[in-house]
């Protein structure tokens, strides 16, 4: 209340609103109602105080269902509680709900490149890597798998790994899904966001298309990166004369 | 030895080496002497096999100091091991010494956006991201940070953090370095191994610009990525009419 005060008393800013965000991949209702209730009670103090409330921003951070079936709540769920809360102070709301509505719309195509036996367990290599989607090395993330080839019946347990020089580079372990063969095509699931937004060049791998699919119709919305595009840009300096470095 | 024997039968297949790594970031010769003892042994029974061995590759993973103060061996002293062990063979050696030679070519340079009190911990917010160095944030490495400018001689204890929406967006934790003030340069050091070729736009951030310094030379050898880089390549399809859509 101190800053706020202080900062309606100067003459760029204009106190209209609060904002919060509490955390992300929430699959629980009780900390938004809670929230909810704070943030009505605080416009409402900063009314009385005389400043001109007119704006709620509730942030983001609802969960989705990686595949693990998790049970999350519905988004009419969160907007019910939100309007419960909320509506009463007629303010604009402004909601951040990036994940929930991207997370399931894009999957990651990626093939077989090799299937290596080891003594205890079976690798299947594809040719996506951890710089296509780097949320399994990094944040040691859930995301299922699956054939794209729905007729097969049989089921193989695989460590299934990319192509890149590192221990990480690995997407699931001890993972059960339908066998597979070199060359066979699978999906990653959940990529639609904090996927390509997160991606790399690494190991000079060149980023991947996308294509956006609505039914029948399927467009590349992005090319692939060639090489041109990735080392085109680096240039030598004039002054760098290599025999005389030598 | 059974499948080299197999493989020389093949056609197209000409066996005429080794080729050894070992990991990564390793400080001590002692695992590589054992290694090149291995692969003498190796390329010596493969030629008494019949095979002509012309080549041994003895990888990487040579490590180098971050700024812990470890004590890295000499490469000199890893190319003694090397020769010891492996020269009465006579072949081409071949070696992958990638991040021994860069890592401490190369440092990340960025401006302190602000400073942020803390009840126990101060803040620095930098303006580099986990996008521009992800090792820390990734790898929980350790990469030495300074001041640019030498002359202070005042020091503070600081969370070293940068501007991306995400807690894993730090550098480092309770790090005592040169007192600083919003705006001050600092350097991250170490940044020469990967450091650019794991960075991405997270955040829509635009890959930072690659300078090459020698001595008093300096160019700009990458440029800053640009907004019309970033996003120019996206494309909507002819058949998404957003209205219809509606």
């Amino acid at each position: 209340m101190k800053l706020i005060k202080k900062a309606a008393l100067l003459p760029s800013i204009k106190v209209q609103g609060v904002d919060v965000h509490i955390g992300s991949q929430l699959t629980d209702l009780a900390p938004y109602q809670a929230t909810f209730i704070k943030i009505s009670v605080l416009a409402e103090e900063l009314r009385q105080d005389g400043h001109d409330i007119t704006v709620i921003d509730i942030g983001g951070g609802l969960g989705v269902d990686y595949g693990e079936g998790q049970t999350i709540p519905l988004i009419s769920e969160y907007a019910q509680i939100a309007k419960q809360q909320l509506q009463h102070l007629d303010c604009k709301i402004i909601v951040e709900p990036g994940r929930s509505i991207m997370a399931n719309a894009g999957v990651l195509v990626t093939s077989v490149v090799y299937l290596k036996k080891g003594e205890s367990r079976e690798f299947l290599i594809i040719d996506a890597a951890m710089n296509d989607l780097i949320r399994p090395s990094m944040y040691d993330s859930y995301h299922d798998i699956c054939s794209v080839d729905i007729s097969t019946d049989d089921n193989s347990c695989y460590d299934i790994v990319g192509p890149v020089c590192e221990t990480g580079d690995t997407f699931a372990k001890s993972r059960t899904i339908s066998t597979c063969e070199q060359g066979d095509l699978l999906a990653i699931m959940s990529c639609g966001a904090y996927g390509a937004v997160m991606s790399s060049t690494y190991n000079t791998r060149l980023l991947v298309p996308e294509v956006m699919v609505k039914g029948e119709q399927f467009s590349e919305i992005r090319k692939r990166l060639t090489y041109d595009d990735l080392i085109g840009s680096d240039s030598i300096p004039q002054w760098l004369n290599t025999k005389a470095a030598k």
